[in-house]
């Protein structure tokens, strides 16, 4: 099983992948917790380049290293983890790429389309939490966060209000159209109690592993 | 003025450059001859990766790195040089990847186009040479070069010999229906004198300058 959250950063998608991957080991499931760029050799390379070459790199450029580390992600490692009846959580996948690259930058959707389909070898989830938040809000929760190395939050930031509210209110509602098309999307309000939110999301989860099973 | 050159390893596509580049340079144009993968400093870095990890990146995951590759060096180099006004020669352009990803690898052809088109942000070139040669012929010239140090030599044959002279014959056959379909192709034999035909590139591409000057 294919599982993957969604959402601009400040969402809380982190805190519910953990929790999610906490109660299915509990329940004896074999867990991989995946987040992208990286997660292979050729993927993580990958990585160094996009995180040390933000300024250099144009965004169709990103697009693509992007979704080069995704496609070895995929055949690499989550192909043969589905394989191996684990369970796969990864915190963004090619949603991400169309609702920031797409929606927030205005590529081409129905490349980015052709792009997402190439990378993922047609891998689709079987389910997909987007949570949904204001810029607004996701910025002052960002402020408040004492977790994160002051660095770090620094950077998230910066980035955050370089792109302007405006890019992430875009990326938003590129979101909401794809909740709004797919039916493997759960709307969930990223301002409610976390502990309530993964309740809400085991519900969703445990009738997909009892359909499973009885295949 | 874009010129790119195409054909399978071993086709003589280099010495034409040099020989084109040559003539250009000295009729007082400014040429810009490319290779791809690398050419900007992000583009050095994915050319890096692909070089060093042959063997460990599925050809997706190639595909796109060398997508990647090309999009940081029409957008950094090329288009600049282009406003510029100096003529760009490419040993190699996006043809290579629907030949050899396309018609040798068995890659889908509306979603190579797609990302073709994306990560050369919709260049054309001007004129596109195709050198023609057998497979078998290319690999008899690969032995008998002289010039090319020994261990590349060797990389080169056991490419070659291990893709299997069919996958090189699916890339001619590629090329040749890229020839029959597209009007900025031009056909010439890779086996006639050097000479002879590089005169034949130099009756093909006075006619362009002289358009050129009169727009």
């Amino acid at each position: 099983m294919l599982i993957t959250f969604e959402g601009i950063d400040g969402a809380g998608k982190s805190t519910q992948v953990k929790k999610l991957k906490k109660h299915l080991t509990e329940n004896n499931h074999e867990v991989l917790v995946l987040r992208e760029p990286g997660g292979t050799l050729v993927a993580e390379k990958i990585r160094d380049i996009l995180l040390e070459n933000k300024h250099d790199i144009t965004p169709i450029g990103e697009l693509l290293l992007f979704s080069a580390s995704r496609a070895e992600l995929v055949q690499q490692t989550i192909l043969p983890a589905l394989d191996n009846r684990a369970v796969v959580i990864l915190d963004r996948f090619y949603d991400s790429t169309t609702a920031y690259q797409g929606y927030g930058r205005g590529l081409d959707l129905d490349i980015l389309q052709s792009i997402n389909t190439i990378a993922s070898c047609g891998l689709v989830p079987d389910i997909t939490f987007y949570l949904d938040i204001s810029p607004e809000d996701a910025l002052i929760r960002k402020f408040s966060e004492k977790s994160i190395p002051l660095a770090f939050e620094e950077n998230e930031l910066d980035r955050m209000e370089s792109s302007g509210l405006d890019f992430y209110q875009r990326v938003r509602e590129g979101y909401m159209k794809l909740v709004e098309h797919n039916d493997r999307f759960v709307l969930l309000n990223a301002c409610d109690d976390p502990l309530a939110l993964h309740h809400r999301i085991l519900n969703h989860i445990v009738p997909l592993f009892s359909a499973d099973r009885t295949q």
